[in-house]
């Protein structure tokens, strides 16, 4: 199939169309965005490009960063995670802290914010030194030695972070968190800080599309079954309190931040990234969105 | 791939281990199922049939119906019909009140109760016959003329549905039902109480694997589109606490029923029903998800 | 104290003010009620009277009601009655399922509907002819003889009833409705229906300041003990979601209903009735609450 | 009335009666407390005074201080302080977070733990040195010089305040704390190591049942309309999740704490405080709850 030629013709069709919705301002480094950036990188397994826009450009990934650390925890903790973190979707937005005192301090998933800082304490348990490791991790699965934490980000994270320090605070209290909540949320600061441009992105998230194997080096990175788990809490989860639309329209496995970057994985075909700062008012990117709907029904490739 | 032996090799270790849970009991007619009753049957889309244990005893498909009525719906309404009910999983258990005061009337979900309902109510409008206009659309789909409803069991859900009474009311008040209560209640209780066996079952979904298409007189259904949308909603809401779990675990779209049987469907491949009566404390059958978590890790086949 | 003068000042004051809210309108009987209508009526025990405005005007006294037949079912039935209704201040709108779901269908006291429908239920199962021995009883303690339902209100309660509808529905899948859904249904509209001038509402209510005594006959209508225990429920549970303001800035147990009717006991002193039809977000008569918080501070009487 | 006989008397029925509950065990300090410990202290407002059992031993009163930082902020702010807490029962246990979320962090009352922090913060803002000048308030209003804290239990509640850290986060992530997260929080466990006998306690809420006014020195502490807005605040909250219980049962304002105390009021009577620290279900003293049920049916002495 032609990606690129696909790819270019819904580009400027929902470029034409209406850019609505408002970009992320509760940290100064996203608010600054400029809120018509728009960007896709599509990567085949194969390792064939095609890409638009500003698809060069590096953004903050935010809580798409949530799947990497998933997949570094399941990969070296395996199965006993979920003893901590469930697998159905969460039901109400992104930050709610009533689901936790519902389930007794078991967030639903890991891609609720609770779910990421119980992860993250997970891997400061079983790490030396969590953030480089985690660093180490994703430069080897997407063959791209630069890949980094912006510092600013997270010190304005934590500056703004009353909500996450309430977070764990109340993990801890229902015995979830094992370490210290200080460096439990520097961590998770860190991974929501990480930064990649759309190509650097669709390039980090292949191996979600090969049974979990680098497609370089042909090396695996996880086994078929966690893959293949991981894509399904992805195609429950991903989006926040949006997740059956996003499944209902585009029908892929995936995950957004509210940077405005959107990662979707066609198992067996192609991870593609998609950025555009503007969110609707469930936090997704209005164009992201809109961009794989359209994608997948002109290519009839959902995974249904 | 020789499903009769996976198939067989499957269902006699799930037999040879546990039969935990409990069989509904909620009318006698549910009740009154011998518990170690198991059966298998999977039809591809090459109409070929692999089948084990009590794959030709009839059962009561309970919510499995709300699957059908929803494609007609669908196909007879088309995207309207979601201005009055949503796709997002609901996060708590099936007969929840709490939501739909939440979101003022609008049902998270064909597949909770208060979804089905609505859609009930939306066949009502639309069709002058809807009972016998519902049965006529599932007969042709599945080519099985003789498929009906169960009035015995119409008429016990009948007797002990005042919580189906109470959201019938309750999305009235919020001015989502059109049509007599009773007569949606009617429509409700039958569509719950159709009775399939499993080769039935899996005969009457397989146009759900099959892009909407009938396997037998290669008609259209639904569009390809609406097939890819109604398993996307499968997916993400079919098991309803435990749709993550299912998607995990098994990694297909599906249907349970408090009957015990489940439905599930690879695209392009096959449709497959387990039915064993048994229930988890989510309300799905025991075996069915084991028997289902295991045929997908064998056949390395799922979506993702 | 000289309660006509101040009855009469803070009445002018109020009715000089301004006139807030919106008179409630899901019934057509309530609409047509003329928005300025303001009347106040006080009778001490040793029944003296001080009333200003539309005192002698009827209007239909609503949730009023409910503490009437709380102390006919607590005076035949005793304590028992707890184990079907609590007595805790709701915390939610006056008419929420969520309470219900989490209390496993016992309502949290015996004002909001769904309390007041299980009372209804023991009234049902108590007596012969409950419509009548209802009339009898308020009669008796008012020593008005015409007190009465209304008809055309029961009527139309009925058919916007959708909500109750789907509590008592609730409420019996819980188990705790014994009988008759359409006969529990009929004798809660028909309370509601009661109409009332504030001389009546005064003179009904003065056995609760009375220590629970007819203040003509001197016949006891409730043991001390009974009396003080439903006053405390007014205190705590008589404004909906409002109880907390009531009791902080007026200082007595009272009762409102959506008629716009308020009424508030001084235990040994009187029985105030206030009326004005509109209501403010919670509810509650918007000058009725004004006047009243005027009324106490004025004569430095609240119970505190 | 011989309060003395009747203290003495009830005391003897209780204590011949069951134990039941559970000691407190959050903090060691609370959980090192004999379980029989059982005392009762009555002061009138004529400064006369009956006692009975433990009387004289000094425990931990916990969230009874609660009421005495809301005199003290009321005081000095007056009405303003509604703006950032409410006044409404909880109806859900005394530390969820799930209220603060639904209503965008306004506490719903001062007496949950989230109310009484923003009052912690609203004197953290006001005063130059809270915790000396809380001490003043109280040893002025007492009488009594040598309360104090009690640093052992602040140190204790610190190691184990998770759920408080938590809730402190979140009412900042909503803008309801103005001052340093650390400073807040160390004030409020102090008040909340505040050590009483019974004796001291009935004397220090003296002032509630004397219309605001110290019983020693006549001056006044609150005016008449403070005092009469606390009291009924008492009433409609001061018993977390079983107000309405107490309401009914004992019918005067007051307020229990974790350590096994209970104060009540009676306006223009008296004040009593209760110790007995195993509790029950719901937090509050189990015989505290039952001598002041008995004692208030016994002089027949409710407020209503």
């Amino acid at each position: 199939m032609n990606y690129q030629a696909i790819i270019e013709e819904i580009y400027t069709k929902v470029k034409n169309g209406e850019n609505l919705g408002e970009v992320a301002t509760y940290i100064p480094e996203l608010g600054n965005v400029h809120p018509d950036r728009f960007g896709v990188h599509l990567t085949t397994i194969q390792n064939s490009h095609s890409f638009v826009g500003d698809s060069d450009v590096r953004f903050s990934i935010q809580s798409i960063a949530k799947v990497l650390i998933l997949a570094l925890a399941y990969k070296i903790e395996g199965a006993k995670i979920w003893e901590r973190v469930g697998v159905e979707p969460s039901g109400s937005p992104f930050n709610s802290l009533i689901q936790l005192e519902y389930d007794f301090g078991i967030p639903r998933n890991p891609f609720i914010n609770a779910g990421a800082i119980v992860i993250c304490d997970i891997l400061v348990s079983l790490l030396p030194n969590p953030k480089q490791m985690l660093l180490d991790f994703i430069r080897e699965a997407s063959n791209i030695p630069h890949i980094d934490y912006s510092q600013t980000i997270v010190e304005s994270e934590k500056s703004m972070g009353f909500r996450n320090a309430a977070l764990v605070n109340f993990l801890k209290s229902f015995g979830n968190i094992h370490n210290d909540i200080e460096v439990v949320l520097d961590f998770y600061y860190s991974i929501c800080s990480i930064e990649m441009t759309c190509k650097e992105l669709s390039k980090t998230f292949l191996f979600f599309a090969n049974n979990g194997r680098n497609s370089f080096s042909k090396e695996p990175i996880l086994t078929v079954s966690q893959t293949k788990r991981i894509n399904a809490i992805m195609q429950t989860c991903g989006f926040y309190d949006e997740a059956g639309e996003f499944s209902y329209r585009v029908g892929l496995p995936g995950k957004s931040g509210v940077g405005g970057g959107i990662i979707a994985v066609h198992p067996n075909q192609y991870a593609i990234a998609v950025w555009s700062p503007k969110l609707n008012k469930k936090g997704n990117s209005y164009r992201g969105m809109k961009f794989l709907e359209l994608f997948t029904t002109k290519t009839e490739l959902s995974i249904f």
